[in-house]
């Protein structure tokens, strides 16, 4: 047996790829993985397998597995699920060492498919042969432009990976992006710790994200995901809370979900941070990779709405937070700006200064002002897209946490705006900004 | 004195407007409300009226209130804060009956300025005149193409008021949108007592929220709030829990904040619906607006992903919902989709079948089958955009509530789809969608 990162590397970065079972319409509606890989653009060798086509895009289709070349990296295994066992059963003689099985109908349907489960588990085990599913779309990898499912997502090359066991998070159905993933579907055999161990020393990758419905081999999971976790932050999404919902895991993946409060206490030990829902996923990923650490707990605000400055302040109490006093320094560097009988104070409600000295110009003072003084940790900039770009010029560099909540309605004019400035600690809401900022506190590794 | 309704009236639909200190720059950063007036196309008189300019974008400038003509319904005050005093009593002398004071510096800041504030108001009352402020942006009217705050919000004609003590919601700070808005400032006189007055038999209103800082008059607000949400929905969100949050709201709007839990009591005495955030606000309206009364709590969900099922179900057990147990009729109509060993079930998880036997046409069936369904009180769609059309033409009518959980990256072109979709029932987590469908079932007016 090759070692578990080198086992991983034939799932992730293959060089060679047999397509079993691919389908041969293509184009819309017609989920091809084959069509998939060519847009991608993946490198590697791509061999389609189908009796019943002699080419598919312009590719030469096999018609068996015995007709493969040696050497082959990996199956991605898309046939009908009693004939599973047979195609692996293939696989192993041609010495295929990695097998994605995307066919569903195993432990998670009936008892004729936990039979075949384990049917084929026991073939790969004899053949020395790894399995990621059933039930699975298996891996994308933007790194290396490879994707064992059939719809390209729109992905980027960002340090993230995430580990499912959901087809759904490979697809792009969240609101977040990642730059690898891992969908462990059914786990029969490859689990949350071999994909930990093979993301610990991956250099493309710097924040591992987990959404576990269930744990096979706990003890070694603990041990794997402690040591991990000192290396890298791993966030953990642990859904199925009730009773209904654990009856859905079972039918979804095959898995036991278990109780809450067991997943919490473990998750602890192990050093984990415990996230809540997809949109929390997305907003702490968000501030591991674009917020400094903060020194201190103390917050400074701007804003041009006192209304938003109080709601903030609510998010501020509830983790932790105290409003930073500002240095006689920076009031005396913006105080200009302001009528003497409202000095700035913080939160700097800069909305009358800015209609009577220019909006930008007051914002742009005042963070610079802020990020100057010792005695501020970190700065919420209650701001709407155009003041966007300013605050990323003011910001980047000076190893503070600056968050933006960003006011306005969401339209395409703001989206494009946002795309336009490229800065990334933006959140939808100043209890998320501030949560997130928590959380980073709370779990640094510096 | 005229009656509420009527004072009212010329505050929100004015026939002819003062704008007393108008700036004479106007275009980008000018903060003009001339300049927003007339780009909304508001068709009433109005009157610019500055001692240093002649002219402003074509409009004869008058130099002092004193010259301008009689029967003004409406002034809005933008002087400086000494001066306006003075300006009220020019006014009050014209016969202006009502007046918004923008300009700050007021009950909010310092001791002289609560004097101006208690001056202003004395003035007003013996001429028979009520305020709107200070320290307010007034009033926006969609329905009559009137704002008195001088950043033209892309707002629409929606059935839906806001009352406010904040400017930020009249420059449409917020991802929601309304049709009338009314910012009460520092709230010297007409009060959100006065505001529900008027809306209560406001044919153009169906829903009113509600961002209170600061409650005066707690007695008359409680007996007015009891009428008025026997007839429409009121939603309201009280920010301000912690001590600091609080001073901040004195410095804010002048008021004072008062205990969170005071507030949650009054609130459930006078039928008020409490919300917590902003975002919850949005999603409430939208609800209040969209969702049919669901006659029970049996929930049937259609997933292409069954992680995402998992979710929501953890959303509605936490708000009393039921997986609903789908009819034979229901499972027979859906049936010849799904494969032997994965019969329907709800949550229906329809990917592979959808990959089988076409995407939109398994999930159509579906909507259609569970709409038919009289177990069935309410449907959670997971689905992608490009599925909305379809789940809009299907459930429009059917008199249950169908939510839409919408799943992916929220980007341009996904935005451009719901646009183009215009289903209204659209929720950004499962979490969202059910917390809005309970408020929905615990406040139906029905």
């Amino acid at each position: 047996m090759i070692n578990i990162i080198e086992q991983m590397k034939l799932f992730l970065e293959p060089k060679s790829v047999a397509l079993i079972g691919v389908p041969r319409r293509t184009g819309r509606g017609s989920f091809n993985v084959l069509e998939s890989l060519l847009s991608l653009g993946f490198s590697g060798e791509v061999y389609p397998v189908n009796p019943h086509a002699r080419e598919i895009l312009g590719k030469r289709v096999y018609q068996d597995v015995k007709e493969l070349p040696k050497g082959v990296d990996l199956a991605i295994i898309m046939v009908y699920r009693s004939a599973v066992p047979g195609v692996v059963k293939d696989c192993v003689e041609k010495g295929i060492k990695a097998l994605i099985i995307v066919s569903g109908g195993f432990a998670e349907a009936d008892a004729y498919g936990k039979e075949l489960q384990a049917d084929v588990v026991r073939i790969a085990k004899e053949g020395g042969a790894r399995i990621i599913g059933p039930n699975s779309l298996g891996i994308f990898n933007n790194f290396r432009n490879f994707s064992s499912t059939f719809l390209p997502p729109r992905w980027e090359k960002i340090p993230v990976a995430l580990i499912s066991q959901s087809g759904g998070f490979l697809e792009g159905f969240w609101n977040f992006t990642v730059g690898k993933a891992i969908d462990l579907g059914n786990m029969c055999d490859v689990d949350f710790s071999d994909a930990l161990e093979y993301l610990e020393n991956d250099p493309e990758i710097k924040v591992i994200a987990m959404h576990i419905e269930g744990i096979r081999d706990g003890r070694r999971f603990l041990k794997v995901a402690e040591r991990v976790s000192r290396k890298k932050p791993i966030l953990a999404i642990k859904p199925g809370r009730g009773e209904v919902a654990r009856q859905t895991v079972a039918s979804h993946t095959g898995s036991l979900s278990g109780e809450g409060w067991i997943y919490e206490a473990a998750f602890k030990k192990c050093g984990l941070i415990r996230v809540e829902n997809v949109d929390e996923l997305g907003d702490f990923v968000q501030a591991i990779l674009y917020l400094p650490f903060p020194k201190g707990n103390k917050l400074a605000i701007i804003t041009p709405t006192g209304a938003g400055a109080v709601m903030a302040l609510d998010g501020g109490e509830n983790y932790g937070f105290q409003l930073a006093q500002l240095s006689a320094k920076t009031i005396n560097k913006i105080k200009e700006f302001f009528p003497p009988w409202s000095p700035p104070l913080n939160p700097i409600d800069m909305m009358s200064a800015g209609i009577a000295h220019g909006y930008g110009k007051v914002y742009r003072a005042s963070l610079e002002a802020l990020l100057e003084d010792e005695g501020v940790d970190a700065v919420l900039c209650i701001a709407g897209s155009p003041t966007l770009k300013s605050i990323k010029s003011i910001a980047e560099g000076k190893g503070k946490p600056v968050m933006v909540w960003l006011l306005g309605k969401h339209d395409e004019e703001m989206l494009a705006r946002i795309k336009e400035a490229n800065y990334s600690a933006v959140f939808s809401s100043p209890e998320r900004a501030i949560k997130a900022l928590a959380m980073v506190r709370d779990n640094s590794l510096e």
